[in-house]
């Protein structure tokens, strides 16, 4: 069967993967540096999840390179599926719920700034954390597309 | 091909509809009744997304308990499909994105509590908080598994 772009073995696969790992690290850096993250449970989780999106990601990353180099795909439906089982049900859901949580707790902290002069969050710090969560939707978004694409190509192998 | 159980048609399928039903309203129902649920943008959002899931939940229950009664399952793929899509890309994953929001906004006030003197939330509505977002975390899991399942059933068609 033809090349799905987009999934694993492919040029656009190797662009998602590269597009999670950056979006990822991006998330965990403005989460965790310089920024107390460990007082809200919302945010350990979203450093956690990261932490293991980025060894995942970057993994399939090289992967996906290595098989664009010597133009010789994957088409074992084993490691494909694992592939598809981990990004989806795993990385991608976790993702998300990762996403929504600190956006969530963001906003009250935003909010509870407005009403009683500070008392939950620096505003510089309110800022990073609403930053890292937007990286980390932006990498829930790349994950399901990822597992999407692949799980295109499962059924035909 | 056989009729795979949980799918569209099937009894367990009815099950995990009523389930559905059942979760989202006393999801529902703890948020808002007599709480000021809409002080927060996350608990806002799981009200309306219960709002979509009742009436989604509920026809596609009457439909499987229909199905069921004149023993004759739903076997067009276009009609599956608009199910899988809606059942999986729609309302599972904005079910976990509204759970983990008010999961994580709930233990953000149950801490400012601890540490404020309930400035933020009364002990008696923070619990109920708590238990329509487990409410709304057993929905998303019913609702995956009926997407799982319909999804599986899907390429055989």
């Amino acid at each position: 069967m033809d090349q799905v772009p987009g999934s694993t073995g492919t040029s656009a696969g190797f662009a998602l993967r590269l597009g999670q790992t950056i979006f990822s690290s991006a998330s965990l850096l403005f989460m965790s540096f310089g920024v107390q993250f460990y007082s809200y449970t919302s945010f350990c989780f979203l450093v956690t999840i990261m932490g293991l999106v980025i060894p995942w990601s970057f993994i399939l990353a090289l992967v996906d390179g290595y098989s664009v180099l010597v133009t010789c795909p994957i088409r074992q439906k084993g490691i494909l599926f694992i592939i598809v089982i981990g990004d989806w049900q795993l990385l991608s859901t976790l993702a998300l719920g990762a996403a929504c949580s600190a956006a969530s707790v963001v906003d009250v902290l935003l909010r509870a700034d407005g009403s009683s002069s500070g008392s939950l969050c620096v505003p510089s710090n309110c800022s990073r954390y609403l930053i890292s969560s937007v990286f980390a939707f932006l990498t829930w978004f790349l994950s399901m597309a990822s597992s999407l694409f692949n799980m295109w190509v499962l059924p035909s192998l």
